[in-house]
């Protein structure tokens, strides 16, 4: 019997029409998919599938270990989440080995920040494995503004609302193009850098782009209450053109 | 009667498979398609579409200007370029007025670096257009590496081989992952670039990801000679993780 393949399959930013035409068919078709959620939650990924699958598909919810406990920069977090991937790879490589492929879904694209990498460098040397790219929440997102993002010889720079705010302001000073990921319970610490930076009056505040609960607001006019985890701030570039 | 709908609708990195389902279906059932080409190349998006069109489709050529006896910094390339995108745009506001939708077919995501920019900002508030988004050249590009771009906190950047070798070296020191697209002509200066920043040895160069030629080689061996249009230099970030 010859082994089964792991696919992370990227599903796109939220609407299903924006998944590719590989991913649908592969999504479709899969007798196994499984997904990361926390417990007790439906699945962000799973619910953009929702549907789309056979009748028989067995499902593996992959439930985040209770974190909040333990903070980010105690050694503890690392243990208890690596734990948690090494128990479900083990878990995915046992039905490789059976012979069985499995979808597994992943919010916009695999190798963009998303969870899937960590099943997938612990897989890769011992199962077949793949990835299928998909249209990042990014895309989406400055979709929704109606503004392109980059013109001419514009940088454009990924940063994170994790990041300590100087960072963020350094970063934020130096490109032309900016798109913040991971915005959620970090929003007044992300506007305090983008006001220092002195970007704020060219700055969106995007939530859930391409989802029905979208939302586009210039983050100067962003309250100060907590957004969704799907959000995202955005400043154009405005680059060279003819 | 009611005006014709302008959609750019992003093709992805060139795999037909990686087209979104709503792209795959506006294809398919277009009456118009438009594209930008070289005079004398059939047109690199509309190859990605070869096969899908229905047998009565009217196809809109839109023929670059001979541009290259003007330097890029000549006032002169800048309005030829510009008188061309005016032709253009008015020959599409011409076919959306008789009522006709039209599909411009882009590369990637038409709002990331395209040239469907030029004609949507001179389009929107004259005509209805939209924008369908889609996978980036650089997602197939990092896939096709078979390594995750970024992790935990990591910067991304994306540059552009077009951009003076200071410039680029600056922001290559201080992204932990990168992106540099439009490599084609650029590819000694980028290596450079990249050489002076202390990180060729973490480069890849990727050739027409997701087609049939792709080509995958660490940037340090790759040869001196042209690379094709269709090329990126990447290099992955390598942040925190469980
Ligand atoms: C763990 S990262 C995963 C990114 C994903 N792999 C991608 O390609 O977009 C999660 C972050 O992505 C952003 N995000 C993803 N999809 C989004 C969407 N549809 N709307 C807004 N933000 C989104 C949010 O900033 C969120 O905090
Ligand atoms: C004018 S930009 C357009 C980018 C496009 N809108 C996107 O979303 O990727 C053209 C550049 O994109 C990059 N590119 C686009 N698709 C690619 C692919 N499949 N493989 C390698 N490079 C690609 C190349 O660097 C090329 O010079």
């Amino acid at each position: 019997m010859s082994a089964g393949e792991i696919i992370g399959v990227g599903l796109g930013p939220g609407d299903p029409e924006l998944m590719s035409v590989r991913a649908d068919r592969l999504v479709r078709a899969a007798r196994h998919i499984a997904y990361f959620r926390k417990a007790g939650r439906p699945g962000r990924a799973r619910r953009i599938v929702e549907g789309m699958l056979r009748p028989d598909v067995v499902e593996i919810a992959m439930e985040y270990p209770v974190t909040t406990e333990i903070r980010l920069d105690d050694p503890a977090y690392n243990d208890c989440l690596s734990g948690f991937y090494t128990r479900i790879t083990q878990q995915l490589a046992g039905l490789s080995r059976q012979g069985q492929d499995v979808v597994v879904l992943c919010e916009g694209d695999p190798f963009f920040y998303g969870s899937f990498m960590h099943i997938y460098t612990r897989l890769k040397d011992v199962t077949p494995i793949s990835v299928v790219p998909a249209i990042t929440g990014m895309s989406a997102a400055w979709t929704a503004t109606g503004i392109p993002i980059t013109w001419g010889d514009d940088v454009m720079s990924v940063l994170l609302g994790t990041m300590p705010v100087a960072d963020l302001t350094r970063h934020m000073e130096q490109a032309d193009a900016l798109v913040v990921m991971k915005v959620g319970r970090n929003l007044a610490k992300v506007r305090q850098a983008i006001t220092q930076s002195g970007k704020l009056d060219r700055a969106w505040l995007i939530e859930c782009a391409s989802m029905d609960q979208q939302r586009v607001v210039p983050l100067a006019q962003a309250g100060d209450g907590a957004v969704p985890y799907f959000s995202i701030v955005i400043v154009h570039g405005n680059g060279r053109r003819p």
